[in-house]
């Protein structure tokens, strides 16, 4: 039998709150936390001030059977989460010799002379507290049982040194108290529809489903459908996704790249190693974007053989043969260019496919092209298409929707499905 | 006079508490306030749910005079912060109907049908709550003025959408707000130089320097140094800040890429509109990904040709006329293939420079050459120059690296700087 254990995650420092740095440690635990099924019901971070600290971890013991808090615990006199602990234990500090002779050890093989006399203050403890050695780093962690039956866990902010405690101590610790249940989850990922429409495809679903249940996270040119269950065994907890996530899928149809939370890219680097095509890449508009996505992909070399950035209309004439009609006509922002393009690519790389990409990325019109304006082709033995749109943001995002909106043709030309049509025919 | 402002950011979305992305957007945030004076004392992050929602605003109003909210004003079930603003003012919902025009207008132009009836919600305001039109994204932000003074925005999970409003409409009001006091800072940055480096360089300012103060930022490839200082006026605070920086940036030296918080690409682009010189990549490594960086910068067309992305052996050899004797000899990781690709780029587009990259990015060998093992070399008129070292790290990395170094080539010789020797030679 599980129970449910409830967990909050402390982030300490004043950096975190500054901005220096993204709370990271909390993204890392909350994905494992979850993964043994352990509910995180919330984060808060905190800087590095006592009182405040010390409220924040009250605040956290009154709402859940965990905390757990990252920082604090290093050797300098903003280090103040020990004595948070101690102050919320009402017990005074003790100092260990076990730590002491560790942190002695440790700063001799430095050679760096005389440990500063601060540094002894990591041998502090909380008395009643427990602490974990360090595999990596000075810093001890804290392990305080408080009188009503809460845990605080108290870990370096270091994310190497969390996680070395978190994988050694601290998620065996959970897993005992959680008791056997596990938590699984399966992403399906979707292109060329809106989180809203994908929403109301799965609006019964969502409402209905609690355990799977089901989530939707949208980002530039795609969106995720993710299902999660809790259940006493992976594979009790696997079964009761399997036929939740084909319902899904099923609804939403040849939007669908991956039931595997692939990328779209691997997914199109995956298609075309099982298919033995190759492909190549023309790109203004995206300046190497899309191909430096494919090549982000382990092994991608086995198909991917190269692109041709052509970000004026001398290269694309002079290295993908685009005819000067095109330039001189309908211009660079053109189906016939994305098509002339293409063409050129898969010629001069000898590919069996290949895509591009122009466009009016902005801030500014291109070619006549009003900012968003997008063209992508694929060309292969039996193919020829081209698509047009006009999408709307930023620089950044109109590039990052063609790359999504090409990578997309390769995709269903790959899986024989039908292409979409223009977003918005231009 | 400014007054003080204490700000809190809460992040919704239980997309967050399981770790499946970072509160990115608490890191932005929090720097930004930082900079115009406002205090942020606390972050919360909470899942989609109505009752939890509520609680943590509440406890963010009782010890802020602004709480900043992202996430959950999509159009779908889950977002529910509208609802949970509300609840908080204890007031009805309004529909607005210059919202709903905008949300109608703009599904038209996507040409996908009928707009799903969800999506109506996102027209809803909390009565007496302002809403802000977005100009990225469908979702409008909310405005509350509590009864008791405090403010609440709420703003769009998606970074790019809460980054416009921050910007056009929240930050300016939060300026007002702190009344006289400004916040400026500078961002120094340096290619070619770790950040113990840089520490060590500037200890000395470091520990005495308060306002302005100085902070070292390290991410992939580079580290910035931020001079921040805190004045009645502008003028002042630049007045304060100018000195600081000059001595920072002399001590630095050459590794100096910006003194203005210019990325390494924007200072090459400038660089080479103000020497009026052409560029164009020859990419194996990083497919692309040196181009794509190029031409992420607005009007890089006027200095920028093209690339020739070039992933396997036979493409170097026949777009850039890389020799079967290098090939078959040093191979395509080599300071040879590095010269005669920048050569093969340079000639093929001609461009006055070329700069190319080839590399093993992991996690398996190339071509004989162990991963992170990295060569990237500059052509042009009056110089050829390759450099070759091993990055550590994973694959993003070695290639994130590499383009760093290739674009520091172009810099040091558009600058008349010296190029650095191998990280390590190989």
């Amino acid at each position: 039998m599980s129970r449910t254990v409830r967990a909050e995650i402390v982030g300490v420092g004043t950096e975190l709150l500054l901005g220096q740095i993204a709370n990271t440690n909390a993204r890392w635990m909350g994905e494992r936390l979850s993964a043994i099924g352990v509910d995180v019901l919330h984060h808060q971070v905190v800087g590095d001030n006592l009182g405040r600290i010390v409220e924040a971890l009250r605040l956290s013991l009154s709402r859940a059977d965990v905390v757990l808090v990252t920082g604090g615990l290093g050797p300098t006199e903003d280090d103040i989460t020990r004595d948070a602990v101690a102050e919320l234990l009402e017990v005074p500090m003790a100092r260990h010799d076990e730590i002491e002779r560790f942190l002695r050890d440790r700063f001799a093989g430095f050679g760096r002379g005389e440990m500063p006399a601060n540094n002894l203050r990591q041998a502090d403890v909380p008395r009643g507290a427990r602490f974990i050695m360090p595999e990596i780093g000075s810093a001890p962690g804290l392990i305080a049982d408080l009188p009503d039956g809460g845990r605080l866990y108290a870990m370096p902010g270091v994310p190497a040194e969390m996680v070395e405690m978190m994988e050694r101590v601290i998620l065996p610790e959970l897993e005992d108290l959680v008791g056997g249940a596990v938590v699984r989850s399966r992403t399906i990922r979707c292109v060329g529809i809106g989180e809203s429409r994908v929403a109301e495809i799965l609006a019964d679903l969502f409402a209905t489903s609690m355990n799977p249940s089901l989530a939707y996270l949208a980002s530039d040119g795609e969106v995720k459908v993710r299902i999660t269950a809790k259940a006493a065994t992976v594979d009790d907890a696997e079964a009761m996704i399997a036929p939740l996530a084909s319902d899904v899928a099923d609804r939403l149809g040849d939007v669908v790249f991956t039931r595997d939370d692939e990328s779209l890219e691997q997914a199109v680097i995956r298609s075309l190693r099982t298919s033995g095509l190759t492909l190549a890449c023309a790109e203004s508009l995206t300046g190497g974007g899309a191909s430096a996505r494919l090549t982000s992909v382990p092994g991608a070399s086995t198909v991917f053989v190269g692109a041709a950035v052509v970000y004026t209309a001398a290269a694309k004439r002079d290295i993908l043969g685009v005819s000067d009609a095109t330039i001189a006509g309908p211009g660079v922002v053109s189906r016939e260019c994305a098509l002339e393009m293409a063409a050129g690519a898969r010629r001069v790389f000898g590919t069996d496919l290949a895509i591009s990409l122009t466009g009016a990325a902005g801030p500014e019109p291109h070619d006549g092209a009003v900012p968003g304006t997008t063209w992508v082709a694929l060309e292969g033995e039996h193919v020829a298409h081209a698509r047009g749109y006009v999408a709307p943001g930023s620089r950044e995002r109109v590039r990052r929707w063609a790359e999504q909106s090409a990578l997309d043709l390769v995709r269903r030309h790959l899986a024989g499905i039908a292409f979409p049509g223009s977003d918005r025919p231009i």
